[in-house]
């Protein structure tokens, strides 16, 4: 149970309790730990609801760099603002927010662009760091004084955590404070941002998905939400199907299961030449290889959003690059920007119009963390909302 | 010399000389040869200019299919019409036009889509054949009566030759007949093309071109048109540089000689931080991946239009893929439809915005076509005219 903190926290370290990773793969522990206040540009903020995303457990097993031990993993959460650092004027005391693994500076060439989402700003570029973005060091110690390292600027997996303000995306107060909206710090952005910022998916058009996680299954929703008239999921899980449908999915191709013929194969003959607009949400070279096989010559797009293992290749054809003019591209969360698109999807949430609530299948106590491990492993949720203890 | 021939050609076999190549890599022979009548949907047109472009040579070389022979060669040109197959009526005889590899059957999906140049007609599609799209058989015959191959869809070496209707573009009979009209039929449209279509370069951008032969410097020219403000060229000829400023040219990285850098890190450097367009004009997987590592992370395109040998595969870290936000496509004509495109260019022309003159470095009569050979081999030319015999 977090200690009871009033405003005179503020400027202070506060104890509380974290999920902390001690080694690869090893359940989380629940541990009290330190969160020293916020430096200058920084938010100290209090995790609300959290939930577990893929790359945390990709991170979470990673025995080697940038995988580093001890950490406190998470990275899609929702929380209110405890205290503010210096020069912090964007969000105070009580708002909620929403933190990013993504910056916004809102100076920098990229995010003054609408073409990029990827700020350039010396001090936040977009890197797997264990530490704050702008000073290279840990707000969070443990009970001997040890460091604990943090997480894809955001570390929701304790009950307060510190976040640079530029990766801080301020929620209007006349909204209220949702499990839901959480889902928007990462993997629903994403994959809705793909097919809505990035590809531009046009109505009519033809969609097949790689991968149907909660990445995968956003990128229907969002090609929905373009009206898209065909969407195709691809994966070995024919379970996925009746789930997809209610985001948008109209086909699917069972890739463990397509007698003698790719999916590519497959696809290409269910659309007659290929699919308007790829994405691939596994994180594997072979299947963007497969992705790009089946997009349409002409136009076809292939998106990239899956995080392959470090090294990993694609190879494509030169042939094919020159004479088909396909295009291939990879996003980082959907091409949003966070503080511009967060509230606009939020907004078409609490218009009815965005599907948020569905994508959360389970939920569990902060003790209980690890069992949302176990299920996403296990394939049988699409998000497991982690609900902090005292709400 | 060619035959006299008056309108009482039209629906008989012409017989006029061509510049055979029997044997791979061997020089062209000027022979008599038989020109068949046209079939319906097609037209035999009178071949005044033609001009050697790379690929000619390419596959003058290529020993193996589909590599062919003996074969006209031969793609660039501008001539007149003869004479026309029946259903034709998008021309008549003693039109001017500029014969093209690439289709606009105006018909099909991709023609009647904005975004596609790759006429997917089930007679037309793309492809290296060695006889007539429409019906699979060859107009030519020696006088042996062997039968002679095509080449793209086109083989302007030859005095006579006979094109689809859909691979012949109607020249607005106001225009004056010029030599350097038919550079339109391949190299300068795929250069200005792929920077104006295809890239959509945006004034005030920064252009990377790797290889500076007549493709590479028709980017610059399509870069300069499109208001690039920085012009990089690449190549591994010192001379290229003077060459390529009259077409904008107006950096240049000697990839020969970059001090234990790579092209890609002395344009990342030179650029503060890549291009925001960068074409690849060599036809070598690892220039690709030259060009792709110095395009700009964030909105940063490759274009490949260079032809790479059989079998080649481009390989690209996933990572880079999936974290830069960078695209690759390729493009073959520059993205351009011909018969909606060269139109365009062509006036371009004659308001003199576009330069087409200045790529023609040498002029030979059909006689001294090999010379025309050696001097591209060689680096020597940018284009070389062929004046066929009774002009």
């Amino acid at each position: 149970m977090a200690e009871k903190v009033s405003s005179g926290s503020r400027g202070k370290p506060i104890r509380c309790r974290a999920a902390v990773c001690r080694k690869p793969g090893e359940p989380l522990v629940i541990e009290e730990i330190v969160v020293a206040p916020p430096m200058p540009h920084e938010v100290r903020i209090r995790i609300i609801y959290t939930s577990l995303c893929h790359s945390d457990i990709v991170f979470w097993k990673m025995k080697d760099f940038p995988g580093i031990f001890p950490i406190i993993l998470g990275h899609e959460a929702i929380g209110v603002v405890e205290s503010v650092g210096e020069d912090v004027n964007e969000v105070s005391e009580g708002d909620t927010v929403i933190p990013t693994f993504m910056a916004e500076c809102g100076e920098c060439r990229d995010c003054k662009s609408t073409k990029s989402n990827l700020c350039s700003s010396s001090e936040l570029p977009f890197k797997v760091s264990p530490f704050m973005p702008r000073y290279g060091t840990s707000r969070f110690t443990d009970l001997n004084g040890e460091t604990l390292y943090h997480f894809l600027c955001v570390s929701s997996f304790s009950e307060y955590t510190v976040i640079d303000i530029a990766h801080v995306t301020k929620i209007d107060s006349g909204i209220p404070l949702s499990k839901a909206a959480g889902l928007l710090g990462c993997g629903v952005s994403t994959g809705v941002g793909a097919a809505w910022r990035t590809a531009k998916v046009e109505p009519g058009s033809t969609v097949a998905i790689f991968g149907l996680g909660s990445i995968g299954l956003a990128v229907a929703e969002g090609a929905r939400l373009c009206g898209a008239t065909r969407i195709i999921g691809v994966d070995v899980n024919q379970d996925k199907f009746e789930v997809g449908k209610k985001f948008g999915l109209t086909d699917f191709v069972n890739a463990a299961n397509s007698e003698n013929k790719s999916a590519s194969e497959v696809i290409i003959e269910m659309t007659d030449g290929g699919a308007d607009y790829c994405f691939e949400c596994v994180g594997m070279a072979s299947v963007v290889q497969e992705a790009y096989a089946c997009c349409r010559k002409g136009w076809g797009k292939t998106i990239v959003l899956g995080v392959d293992k470090p090294g990993s290749q694609v190879s494509i054809p030169s042939a094919s690059i020159l004479c088909t003019g396909k295009s291939l591209m990879g996003v980082l969360f959907g091409g949003l920007k966070p503080k511009s698109d967060i509230p606009i999807l939020l907004n078409r949430y609490i218009n009815k119009e965005l599907q948020l609530d569905e994508f959360i299948t389970h939920e569990v106590t902060f003790e209980d963390i690890n069992k949302a491990f176990d299920l996403l492993i296990e394939g049988k949720c699409l998000r497991c909302v982690i609900c902090m203890n005292d709400q």
